[in-house]
């Protein structure tokens, strides 16, 4: 068996392209389109292309996009006043607070200071907490991109066998939370657990979030597996040149896997599309 | 191998008198007893009986319990009315709204209008997503005492396998966010679970949170396990009289299992010592 390689990339654009459509239609009915702001602290290299991905798309899709591009040593107060005013303006639907911040900055309180109604990132603990209850909430991004492909390539995914690698708050835990609202039988494996090869040999979905560049072998794919590779892995390749990889060894697994999805290429573009389509969901929610 | 049984009741009363212990301090200091109010929408027997059990403890534990009985016709308004007057007493500390309300109350909306820093049940969704993001939160009772209950068992439970056998948001899923932050691999099963039996022989710990009388077969149980039964059936024996069983079956679970506990005097007692805790930990807090 070779896998069908999930094009992440056609893909994200197919569901920009529905936030766009979207998009106009919210802008005639509402006599405005929907705004996400960006705030960005300090100058990390990825997070300022990130910054600026993120600004491009928005408005490719037809919505207003403000990048706040603050000096690393901004103060905590100063960002909270930001945000403040970001959560009081009527034109603002969407925040997204670009992580990490820097260290003398407190991210949780941060996360904490976004109106729930605008965390377009869906990091608040309320969202968060929704998310796990089974309400209605505004998703992490990448994780929703994911079970987006997942659902496509598998369909009803109940009572399959699920196994998220990774247990970070952006990742992990709500991609966990979505697959297990889908009725799969979720396992969360992480840097503690110990026979990762058994659970991967046992899953029908792998989930893979550590960033660790090449963590699973392709030979422990279960035949048949729908792989999702999040990590993000840079690595300097025989020839001396840099080049991305996931945390699945990509060949192999592909060689046994039904479906899996390309670093770079698979997840993603699904994360920016997601950001877009949670900025038209917070705007239309704030207008209902 | 026979099983150490559990003895929960002595483990709540161990708990509940530390409980008693911090009450004492706190009313020293702060001139008043920690408040507990339960809050009973209509006259469901069982319900009647927690609520009852939960006043008694409450006092014992030195604290001020307040029991609001309301007429099971009540409004929504009405009882969010109570609601918001409870959240802005001083002296009430901790909020229990017993569970289930009345059908025409939208519990979701009940459970989100008490004060977060009152809420000693757990249940809403910003001390849900505290839960899950890792931040200090207030945990629901029950997952909070079965926790104990393992870690007195095993100690240390880092990379163990942990099998969660129910998905509900008052157990399953705070029991399975418990488990993931002391590091256990987590398996959340549920009753779209295919080979339920494959997840239970490969558990060091089980906790079974389903409402089923016998639904875990005692020969699944992997030998040395940790075995939490929070399940509680009546059903009526040969002998026609009623009785109360667990999810797991208890005599050949416990022919194999590390650790046990029975139903009743297991689980059961920890829940009621777990909710003093809280609402002495929610007074601490906010006091501070």
């Amino acid at each position: 068996m070779t896998a069908i390689i999930i094009d992440g990339k056609a893909r994200g654009l197919a569901l920009r392209t529905t936030v766009a459509a979207g998009v106009a239609e919210f802008a005639a009915a509402h006599g405005r389109a929907p705004g996400l702001s960006v705030v960005l602290v300090g100058q990390d290299p990825a997070s300022a292309v990130y910054v600026r991905m993120k600004g491009v798309a928005t408005r490719e899709a037809g919505m207003v996009s403000a990048e706040h591009i603050l000096p690393a040593e901004t103060s905590e107060p100063e960002l909270l006043a930001l945000i403040a005013a970001l959560n009081a303006d009527p034109t603002v639907d969407g925040i997204l607070v670009q992580l990490p911040l820097p260290r003398h900055i407190d991210t949780d309180r941060v996360l904490a200071a976004v109106d729930p109604a605008k965390d377009v990132d869906g990091f608040h603990p309320i969202n968060v907490g929704k998310l796990s209850a089974g309400l209605d909430a505004l998703v992490p991004c990448t994780p929703a991109g994911c079970l987006l492909l997942i659902l496509e390539a598998l369909g009803d995914i109940s009572g399959k066998e699920a196994l998220v690698i990774g247990r970070s708050n952006i990742v992990g835990k709500p991609m966990a939370a979505l697959l297990l609202a889908k009725s799969a039988t979720v396992t969360i494996a992480h840097s503690r657990t110990r026979d990762l090869a058994a659970h991967v040999a046992r899953a029908e979905i792998v989930v893979a979030a550590v960033g660790v560049a090449g963590l699973v072998k392709g030979e422990w794919i279960r035949p048949g597996a729908c792989v999702i590779d999040v990590g993000t892995n840079r690595v300097t390749g025989a020839d001396g040149k840099a080049r991305l990889v996931g945390d699945i060894e990509f060949e192999p697994a592909r060689a046994r896997a039904g479906w899996i999805t390309p670093v770079p290429g698979g997840v993603g573009p699904m994360t920016i599309a997601g950001l877009l389509a949670n900025t038209l969901q917070a705007a239309k929610a704030r207008v209902s």
